[in-house]
């Protein structure tokens, strides 16, 4: 499969994800939490999927298309690494729905990445919560789901908190 | 329509024509021309659906996944505006397939380009040759072909040179 091939089906499996979870959350009151904002098409999608919705937005340095910069006062503007204990402290465990991109194209990376990512991210997230993440998260109390219908395996990988 | 649905949509229209027109010209002798590598992506998918045929690349600065760097002799380096000219010297009008995607998200800066891009592409191209681009394009001796089937109108642009 060429790699033109593999990247329309794993956006097609981020957008399943993201459709299917927002379905979850549509009744669940909470922000939404968008961890890597790149170009800003996720976080577009988010919004139109959840209008309203409070969706706070964490990026290093912003270079989205300029109709898909969140208000600052939704930005958590720098590394992960800090950003998220900080909006811990602001926000608690209040997260529905957290999805998150912030891969690279570099494998061993993403996997130490994961390591920490994943419990700093479970500070943030509501009991009964989504993930929906590029990459596995291990959280001893998040439930992995199977893909929606239609989503291959292993693309995308989907999380719920215990409740 | 979010900004991720319509991307996935362009990706999709962008391979079908790739397809579509590949098809055509498997059965032509000459180059194939890939304008912009950017990361690699259609030029790993035009490697695929045409093994072992030439294609060269034009690309100004090459950030390609590092599987889908060309092999030096085939990779016109620079900017396209002196690269283009240097490979017509090289390769006259031998071309049967001309995949164009220098786009960036300025629409201002894209017919800008489409101004010189077209005539320039047109020294290159064989008679009968085929041209797929991600904008429209103008050059009398080419005419516009309808997209492939399922391919939305005017995500991608088809043509082909009078034979
Ligand atoms: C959208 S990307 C190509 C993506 C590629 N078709 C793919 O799907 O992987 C456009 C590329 O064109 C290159 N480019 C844009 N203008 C150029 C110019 N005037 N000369 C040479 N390269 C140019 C950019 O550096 C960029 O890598
Ligand atoms: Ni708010
Ligand atoms: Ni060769």
């Amino acid at each position: 499969m060429s790699r033109l091939d593999s990247f329309i089906r794993r956006m097609q499996a981020q957008r399943d994800c993201l459709n299917w979870a927002a379905g979850q959350v549509r009744g669940m009151a909470g922000p939404i939490l968008e961890i890597g904002l790149g170009n800003g098409r996720t976080y577009d999608h988010l919004r139109e999927l959840l209008p309203g919705r409070d969706i706070h937005v964490f990026e290093r340095e912003v270079r989205a298309h300029p109709d898909c910069v969140p208000p600052a006062h939704h930005l958590f503007l720098g590394d992960v690494r800090e950003q998220l204990p900080r909006a811990t402290r602001m926000l608690g465990r209040s997260a529905v729905l957290i999805h998150s991109d912030l891969g690279t194209g570099d494998h061993a990376a993403n996997m130490e990445m994961g390591t920490w990512l994943g419990p700093a991210l479970d500070q943030l997230l509501a009991p009964g919560g989504y993930v929906v993440a590029n990459q596995p998260l291990d959280v001893a109390r998040w439930i992995r789901l199977p893909e929606p219908d239609g989503v291959p395996k292993d693309r995308y990988f989907l999380y719920r908190a215990a409740p």
